[in-house]
């Protein structure tokens, strides 16, 4: 795409310069499960909720270990409020944790909900609470949400990314065996559920106001890397978006299905969640360090992904 | 129905037995807005974050006024976490209050994920913290649930309302008016993608294990009051399914509206959130004790929908 200088650079012309930093389109996920931590960090926590410590501290490591090398992180919501409140404080901390090691923050909460629920919704995770000392902490860059419930849902959330300068990705087609069930309900066209979302991101995403200097929206979207056909076809339909990709790795997606969300070498990125964050189980970093397990989990991704998309 | 009392009680009979208790099936939510309150609980809070202190005073209120008038209440996880970990703090507290005064609690949070993420908001959510002194605290007695994943991401708050004894409520047909968007979209013999949902629903949530001893499951659905011909023809499609009806009040549906979600005057909950919680902004409680307001709403909605439902 042809860069506008005219305008303002947005959430997206700030990942994609993280990632043309950082040499490769690639996101560690942390997921965090206490059971699959590193031994040092899983004490006997009688109380699960101080497990909540030993998850905290293996994460600020894992983050040091890969801000080197990846441009962002995407931070799955679900593994913290498992713990409740204290496991939402830790969600917040790590996000300020990461901003200060100069990581794009996606915080993937997933929600969604009506026109007046969205936006406590948007202002809970994408604004935050307005001190009088000042800078905001706990929220992430960019949130994804849930399509469901139409326009009036979606809107809160891309007002204030544009707002506040920060990104939505719309959940279009994901990654789990099951996304066929609803998803691919077609229409006497042969048209799909994730193929009519995937036209109404684009539609509200393209907004004027919404699309930065490299021709990407703010609003982007979750494409999973395990339907690679799918994802060429979306490809089409939402030429600037950018495509937030889960299901390599772990979930058995290869560098090379991941290469479909991609045009030009650019307009996505790619997540890895538990072949990062739990490198130390694999048998190839057996007896590593675990920290440099992850070190090398995560230049492998960074590597494989860089030379499947021919950067 | 015919009840057997072979099968274990599960969350639709206890559910049932507290809205035959209480005289009507209806639910007050509580989606708190600071700005909204009664002026004694909105001082001047610089900081965001103490506005909690105000509105969690306020919810308590509301909670011992209703108490004695509804059999529940919903609790809308949006206006908490627009607050971050002291506002979800102050929801898990007030799910505990109102299992203090003996209300049925549902947490609407609409999670959704894949099926690993799916397990762990369902943990967080529907199970809790095991602790060592003993009772798990603030966990709703149902939460609302997305389908947008299909069965595997479904699956798991299914498990774990089977094996904690609590209930889900799936969302089928939101009450927005741009629900049409993505619900509306028809396959070629003219089925919708609500009705493949809800199809879907009655399937996941008939197992055998799952329908307590008055015919219904512990897997209910989200079926809009503002849309009751489309619940009229998911009454059919979801015989065991308890429906939790939004949309009344404030959205604009009648009690005639929401009659169509019943099946011989049960098998449904209708809720009505800013009708009642900010009913002293109303013209016809001017001048009244805010409290007395919401009492009076509460009793208003109890009875309209007693008649309509024709108990």
């Amino acid at each position: 795409m042809e860069p506008v200088e005219a305008r303002e650079p947005n959430f997206a012309d700030d990942l994609l310069a993280a990632i043309d930093e950082k040499g490769s389109p690639v996101c560690v996920g942390l997921d965090p499960v206490f059971e699959r931590l590193p031994k040092e960090f899983q004490q006997d926590h009688r109380e699960e909720v101080a497990r909540t410590v030993g998850i905290g501290a293996f994460c600020r490591e894992v983050l040091r270990v890969v801000a080197p090398i990846v441009p962002a992180v995407k931070i799955q919501s679900a593994y913290f409020e498992r713990y409740g409140a204290p496991g939402v404080e830790l969600y917040q901390g790590l996000v300020d944790a990461a901003h200060d090691l100069d990581l794009v923050v996606i915080g993937d909460v997933k929600r969604g909900d009506i026109g007046s629920t969205a936006e406590a919704y948007a202002e809970g995770h994408m604004r935050g609470l307005l001190s009088p000392y000042g800078a905001t902490t706990g929220i992430p860059d960019a949130i994804t949400v849930s399509p469901y419930f139409g326009i009036d849902g979606i809107g809160p959330f891309v007002d204030l990314a544009a707002q506040e300068d920060r990104g939505v990705f719309l959940l279009v087609r994901t990654s789990n065996p099951s996304a066929k069930d609803v998803q691919d309900f077609a229409d006497a066209g042969g048209k799909k559920v994730f193929e009519h979302v995937a036209e109404m991101v684009a539609k509200i995403g393209g907004g004027e106001d919404l699309v930065g200097q490299r021709g990407y929206s703010c609003v982007g979207a979750v494409v999973g890397a395990t339907y690679p056909q799918e994802a060429r076809r979306l490809r089409e339909l939402m030429p600037q978006q950018i495509f937030l990709v889960p299901g390599y790795g772990a979930q058995g997606a290869s560098a090379q299905d991941c290469a479909a969300a991609f045009q030009d070498g650019a307009g996505a990125i790619v997540n890895a969640s538990r072949s990062v964050l739990f490198a130390h189980e694999s048998a190839q970093y057996a007896g590593m360090d675990w920290r440099k397990a992850v070190e090398l989990a995560a230049r492998k991704l960074a590597e494989e992904i860089r030379q499947a998309v021919g950067k």
